[in-house]
């Protein structure tokens, strides 16, 4: 469990009433990560919601193996910055990671498990629904971004 | 209103009780477009959900206005096909669109006023908490969709 006062911090956290925000520190994790960490891969299933609390994660795309020789490691499709989530695929069916995370800074990271979060949903339908529009917000901003880089590739 | 016989035959109103599919064929508006008509615009307020039922329709990504000479009619980024819904972004805060929808083919679509969904939202949370998730899974659909192309242009 972490303190609740970390997460109230954060816009993310932002619409959540104190009994859900102790609720869900109680479940959360704290880790910290080297640079150059790979947190999660494409293709996975996810098993835990991550916030950035500091540092930075880059998110890459590697096209379900099939990227160019040129793009061994991916290409890199979002910046993560302090206050947002990723492997928000974790609250999403199918529950499968769309890109593969690598943390390109020394990183502080909230964990949530999957399990655990499914398990206050079931408690607290509000709590689901806040969470889950949080969710797609996250993946309609990720969306613009991805937008305008294929915008830009385009020109 | 339409029939909630309409909705019962598309996985994406899957899970939703008799109850609730009910209440939103209430709010339903069924609508006929031609070909070639501009259904919205990106950078508008989201004031409906839509769902196509037959036809399809294409989304444009018009990068805030900032498109090259090339992509005046904006760049393609996404098909609609039946049974998939768009205008997602009624359900998602900003709720502002961040693409422009076209008809390719003559559509037969299905309509949510944003309000009323807001105000059976209100009334069901479970029903706000399903309808987010369905929301959130069409974002990140398109979000590897979006990817995809990206890889492509950057081979």
């Amino acid at each position: 469990m972490i303190s609740p006062e970390i997460l109230y911090r954060y816009p993310f956290f932002g619409g959540l009433d104190d009994a859900q925000i102790r609720a869900i520190a109680l479940i959360a994790q704290e880790e910290t990560l080297a640079t150059d960490v790979t947190i999660f891969h494409e293709g996975q299933r996810a098993e835990s919601l991550y916030f950035l609390v500091d540092g930075g994660v880059a998110l890459y795309y590697m096209g379900g193996g099939t990227i160019l020789e040129k793009y061994k490691e991916g290409i890199p499709v979002d910046d993560i910055n302090p206050g947002e989530p990723f492997g928000i695929s974790a609250l999403i069916e199918p529950y499968i990671l769309t890109s593969t995370a690598r943390s390109t800074k020394p990183c502080r990271v909230i964990r949530f498990e999957a399990e655990a979060l499914k398990t206050l949903f079931m408690l607290d339908q509000q709590l689901a629904y806040k969470l889950a529009l949080k969710a797609a917000k996250a993946a309609v901003e990720r969306l613009s971004t991805t937008r305008m880089h294929l915008a830009a590739a385009w020109a």
